[in-house]
């Protein structure tokens, strides 16, 4: 448990993504020698010291046998949908992401690595739950395919676990928001009505704002990964605020960091949408000594200043 | 839960297999009119009136569309792997019963067919139990690719039935013994014995003898289908004996009713064997109004006494 990731060589897959380009930093700065492995090569302006970028194609694998040479530990990061357009073609989820992630699996054994952080979804494979907060023996009951394919890949890296020593720790990570949040209205509330607040446009809200959301900054999300990068035993843990938030509850914050009025418009409940999440987090800090840093206040004012220092883009 | 079957046109996928051989007996018995679904066509000497059968591939759907037309039910009960071989290319597994499975339900929906009766398995979907009998809402935690297969279409189902109104009935049946189960050494270990048995071979136990399963004879896994075929809401139910035996136990129960010694040879135990697992069979009993007929040694008597009257093959 104590021992350090520095001195390993860390390939993160999905290191180009929201939560990739947080932890690519804060593997950077623990002194850990890092390898991105994403579909596009990033600008030249983002290559720093201890930063090596492999592109190549997750669905189909390409690329990746040569991303995992010498590599200690994977950070596996990598989805092609998201929950809300994920029902819409399962087949092809999993397709891309269960094949893909069962590739990588075969992959790494054949280059003899044995270590991957895993990060599931903590909003979505409990379903609408028994109870909240959520603990990880929750039964598991997803509603949309993404969903369903995160926790075929869970018990995946439970049984290589118990077949082959694989070393795998699942992070199943509630709602994040931060910087380099793209995707504006699929991937995360919080960045998404902070764009509409900015622009001065109207906020759509699916049902009547009732739906309660954990909701962490990703600070202490990046906390979590490296803390998970330095297990040595398979585990499972739940990694959110332990605070739940209704959307009515979110706005108003954001509201009152930014200054900004909101001009609201209810539209109709969507069906896949869990009513009421949030998690009970006391196995991660109990077993990884973490805990999360900010509040929702706190997260959102940190991240309204970093919008407005000109940090994202 | 009280409608009859009977006047419905059902669809059997795998009807040719062990169990689905015993259901179309058991549907056609009913006065239910059966359409077969499997990859060959069976003996001229099989048919029979009120049974129709089409040909056709399950794994890339070939021939589905058309067995679909005009149907009110189908019994998925098509697995192209066992627990013991779906290690070995956990891709192709996927690729062929999860895909495949997706692959129905989305005809089922263009065939405007929305009840389907699903054989999940009781004896892999749990993993190690942490206790017996195993409830339904016992955690999930597969240890083979045939069980993460399993429960990831089960987690489908589940959502079809939330967001499309899909009835779906789950089945998970612990392990199902009787005539017509081919495959020796490989698909039941009451089968392989009695084989054995008669041919005066050795016997291959994995592991002391010590490890416990629940033996359901297949009549009634046959009565507990037709009960699920009736309901009408969505449903997942332990079917088993609701008791548990060793391999030893099975192994003298056999002796005592054929007459036969037992030539033990142990060999090492297999990692992904589960240790002990027998069901809690108390929700089918009470919203199935089913419950088991046969005890061990009621159902190996039987067995025993349809083999020597020559009605296995």
């Amino acid at each position: 448990m104590d021992l350090s990731i520095s001195g390993l060589k860390v390939l993160v897959l999905g290191g180009g993504g929201f939560l990739g380009t947080h932890l690519v930093d804060g593997l950077l700065k623990s002194g850990v020698s890092v390898r991105v492995f994403d579909r596009s090569k990033p600008a030249p302006t983002a290559m720093r010291d201890g930063l090596e970028i492999f592109s190549g194609n997750f669905v189909d694998g390409s690329g990746l046998e040569a991303a995992l040479q010498g590599v200690d530990l994977v950070y596996h990061m990598i989805s092609t949908t998201v929950p809300s357009t994920s029902n819409a073609d399962p087949i092809a989820d999993v397709q891309s992401n269960l094949v893909g992630s069962l590739r990588l699996l075969q992959l790494m054994q054949t280059a003899k690595v044995n270590r991957i952080v895993y990060v599931s979804s903590g909003g979505i494979v409990y379903g609408n739950p028994h109870r909240v907060p959520v603990p990880e023996t929750h039964p598991l009951q997803p509603l949309c395919s993404y969903g369903v394919v995160k926790v075929a890949f869970e018990h995946y890296l439970h049984a290589y676990t118990s077949l082959h020593g694989l070393v795998a720790n699942v992070l199943r990570v509630s709602n994040p928001y931060g910087t380099h949040q793209h995707h504006i209205g699929v991937q995360g509330v919080i960045p998404t009505f902070i764009d509409r607040l900015k622009k001065g446009e109207p906020i759509e809200i699916w049902g009547d704002g009732s739906v309660v959301r954990d909701y962490i900054y990703v600070d202490d999300v990046v906390s979590a990964l490296l803390k998970a990068g330095r297990c040595m035993q398979s585990g499972t843990y739940n990694i959110g605020s332990g605070v739940g938030h209704s959307l009515r509850d979110v706005l108003r914050i954001l509201c009152e960091q930014t200054g900004f009025n909101a001009d609201v418009r209810y539209m109709p409940q969507r069906k896949f949408d869990v009513q009421r999440v949030y998690l009970d987090i006391t196995k991660a800090q109990q077993e990884l000594d973490w805990r999360p840093q900010f509040s929702l206040e706190q997260g959102c004012a940190d991240y309204w200043r970093l919008i407005k220092a000109g940090s994202e883009i």
